[in-house]
């Protein structure tokens, strides 16, 4: 069986696992209060070169986003997002649940323009009627976004100037940030993303952990009570050393970066055998997630043979879009070995 | 001064003023369970030719929307409405309040298509991933819609058709009804609509009562403990029988008829006189509500007459949609006075 | 039939009746943006010699509550209120429906004492888990309470004193504050009311309007883009000018002192009565409401004579306590008669 | 240093951490579809003589109270509780940020009598106005209590009785449920839960796991669409597996009831040391936490001493009640060093 279904399929990177183990018996104080905790915050804030950022480490990327925006949000306002972002089509409501519309935006491979984000903006001050509206309070991004894209720095001052116009903090989804910081081209680094965003999440799950996202407010703008409010989330972990450890050990010795950097290797070396083999990438992605369309006779052929990726999208009655994804637990014999399967069957 | 502004900026129709003085001194129970709000619903059920049908009484249509599409859908579900729909733009957010979604389709003159729908509803079913996304449970359209714009039989038969299908209940916004129901052209009547909608309200608030909607379930589907879901919603109101004597006044003697035939009078006059002044109606409406496209230096020279009306959207740097709205109250001469300054100023 | 059930059975005072009927064919703007709601608002800042006062209308009571606790809340903070408060036990659970928890305090004859509220206050900010607790963020009493009692000015300020000291506003609920202005022995006016509250409502629907409630906010302390919660809480009524019309009159010529002093006087005079005939009050309360203790025998009596009346509770296995109401619509024969009948019983 | 402050401060028991990273490796489907969710519901199920219970993990205590509560109650109930529970005192509130109200019930060493819950329901469906009132849904107890306690097989059949004649789910929050099971004297098995309650969970974050509760409902009453409404909670662990694995250790060999017994012992010897010293315990509990009280002087000498506790409350000027708690982790010397400490110091 060959599988790049997804970056989350396997337990954490070894390394976590080695250090999660040499603590076990360790006493530790509860909800995040650990020195775990504070010496991964503080690593983080030096990643990123804003000593003044203030982090919080949750479970998974769903409940970030909706303890993120729920907080960061007046009770009257929305988030405004990609018509594909994750909280706007993958997330059952749970923005929505928590009282917030999402006010969707077109999407360009899966990015946003700073154009219409202006024109949303600039339309809703000018109705005569906005007090009877949702008011843009936020807007969500995400990078990688859906579609394995990139924004570039300049895209995202573009974003950010916008939003400083209008009075909307900029939040980041960055579940699969480690492959967006290590893929070819970027040059958006995590310092730009802090000087950028108000608050982005340094994703954890997707990117070797066992679970956990690294919460980032970078404008002194943590909402008060943050911890209360999270707890009546029910999204406080009791043993939240857990998440300090793990993100700790990611920001010791750039283990994060080689996580990355190791998938994206991988991801490349895929493209390139896809391609080789005559298919059609759907999007040109420098990420760890690449699709590609298939005359559906080729996907049926790849399951024979034992492969596993992840139903995309049909684009026609016999055409379909697949995805495969790449990690830190993927090897280079898998991937060379779904390279000559589809140079086989192509 | 010439004000079409609006529907709902006089009082009531006299007659409902009447019966309200008539019985002013009179006791009755509370919260909507006194004999004239009995006596309106056993009208209501005849007129819509529907005996099992059960009525509640409201204050208001964001309100009504609000309990309405939160007491019939699940947790997990979501409405599906036109991007225009009021639902969508104008309540500022009242069914996200409650936790649901709006799912967004695109409108067609303020209309959603049957098969647009079906695609949204198909589309949700076959995604591998739908556990993770909003359910689809109800449909909302507005008749007539926000545009003034109605809904043929065929067409309301072709989106009953697919609720049916995919198990999503069918709810119709009848804000405005009455002038629906009087539209020349129609062929939509109050027992079609009671035969192809689960649930829909009879306007009050905008069609001659001082305030009021009478919300109709029409399949033995009024939720469970729905008084108490009202009071749990503040929208329990203490007087009821005020709703119940307004709504057994408007379906006595055919009242709701007459307010909307002569609303309906005057808007067609209106219409008339906007073409024959050489104007471009921004849409083909039937009803009480006209728009008109008309160059800025037109707009400000009918504000210098002193006619007053409600600015829609700017369609390009110096031009400028506006609307006017006839009602229950307007007079002729009004009209008349609206045309002779438009052909006037032309 | 002598029925003294409640002082919301009948319409409306015959003065609102007659200016709502004089303005109804006026053309108004909605939402409470109109001259009328700003004429009352005006009235109601000089009765309270509160100039800085910002004013609101509202439909209902219950809706009142929710909109003025949600609005002033922070989503982390919930409200104190007797456990016998209007908001604690019937309201259908609004206020946690808007996500905010009531923190219950003993009842003494339906009020609070300043030193319960000290204790509950202090042991909270004292708990070394506080940050897993709900913040006593606002204080609700009613004034009349539930059981008709009223505060004295001293307790309203020991009151508002450890509201001060623990960062807690003070909400007062004055459904029928008419009549606790005027009942013999208060201290309490409208200026102490609006000089130690931090918002509280001036009741409408049970003081002789149609309906409305009247929020008064002193402390230029109205929740930013409180219009577009009020509409976002389905709660805006759209002919707002009724709400203005209605409190416009009350602040005219005193006319809400008139309505709470007739209710008070024949409240007296059927106190005197219940007292005369040898029966037990089950409290002292010097407002529109009367509470007596009756054997389950005297009860069925009563109804035999056709006498409505509301039930309050048990008390024992034979014995009942029932409850009369007087309000503007009062007749004094009414009381004269229901005296007449208990005399006649016991 | 000393410290029994709590039993969630270490890691996880040494088998499940073996066994997590025997399989770390390993490719697993998300989101708890994997074969060892599978495999661990099976054998609770066993465990449970329960074969139709339907099994669901999620990650925290307060998280599955929310999750469970809202999914199980229809909007307009509420959930009945003791004053001291763990939902009424210490989730922030996080029932009622999901709109349901907690109905409180005096404690009685921190458990509810069926007397008294059959009193609360009773007045309930007799009150003329409980369709204003929020409707008692369900009961929440917990087993172990948060004073330690164990309710009788006796007292749950009371409760399960008066649950099953007013029609209230029966819920149990086990958070410690390792320690009620295996307590001294205790008659309640996991098959006495398994019948008389519609719903409980197994407490795997206090009870030897890294994080987890295993949901069992065992009355086929899972609520639709469970899966979705988790997500939508943001209750949803991507690496579901990680649930699965543990609770499937847990449940093989006993072990959870192997953890639960050497907490037993410990805490027993513990208490019978707190005798020897000449202290009064607050409370009999026969789990694994113990409550004692203390002169202030007493509790300052034992920090001196280096002793590690749990503040539970002042109980005059001069004394405290603090907990100490056992759990899988506890050795036997540190029970011993301190009672020696305390005999000591006394």
């Amino acid at each position: 069986m060959i599988s790049l279904q997804n970056d989350y399929s396997e337990g954490a990177h070894p390394q976590i696992l080695k250090r999660l183990a040499e603590i076990n018996l360790e006493q530790n104080p509860g909800y995040c209060t650990d020195g775990y905790c504070a010496s991964a915050a503080e690593k983080i804030r030096q990643t990123c070169t804003c000593p003044e950022a203030e982090v919080f480490f949750l479970v998974g990327g769903t409940q970030t986003n909706q303890v993120v925006i729920d907080t960061m949000l007046a009770p009257f306002e929305g988030v405004v997002a990609a018509r594909t972002g994750h909280i706007s089509t993958h997330e059952a409501g749970a923005i929505e649940f928590t009282g917030h519309k999402v006010l969707e935006l077109p999407q360009h491979e899966g990015k946003i323009l700073a154009k219409e984000l202006k024109e949303l903006a600039s339309h809703f001050w000018l109705d005569g009627n906005h007090e009877h509206m949702v008011f843009p309070g936020m807007v969500y991004i995400s990078h990688p976004t859906e579609y394995g894209t990139l924004y570039s720095k300049q895209e995202l001052e573009a974003i950010a100037q916008v939003c400083h116009e209008y009075k909307m903090s900029l939040y980041m989804d960055g579940a699969r940030l480690a492959y967006g910081l290590t893929a070819p081209g970027t040059d958006v680094t995590l310092a730009d993303i802090a000087r950028l965003c108000d608050v982005f999440y340094i994703g954890g799950t997707k990117c070797g952990a066992f679970f956990g996202e690294a919460v980032v407010f970078t404008k002194h703008n943590m909402p008060v009570r943050f911890l209360t409010r999270v707890k009546q989330h029910g999204a406080l972990l009791a043993k939240g050393h857990m998440l300090g450890i793990q993100f700790d050990t990611l920001f010791t010795d750039n283990l994060y970066y080689k996580i990355g950097a190791h998938a994206i290797r991988l991801a490349q070396m895929l493209q390139q055998g896809l391609k080789d083999a005559g298919l059609q990438l759907y999007i040109n992605s420098p990420t760890n997630q690449q699709f590609v369309e298939l005359p559906d006779a080729a996907v049926k052929k790849l399951e024979e043979r034992g492969v596993v990726y992840s139903f995309w999208e049909k684009t026609c009655p016999d055409k379909t879009v697949i995805r495969f994804v790449t990690s830190w637990a993927t090897k280079e014999e898998t991937v060379q070995g779904l390279i000559k399967i589809l140079k086989e069957i192509m």
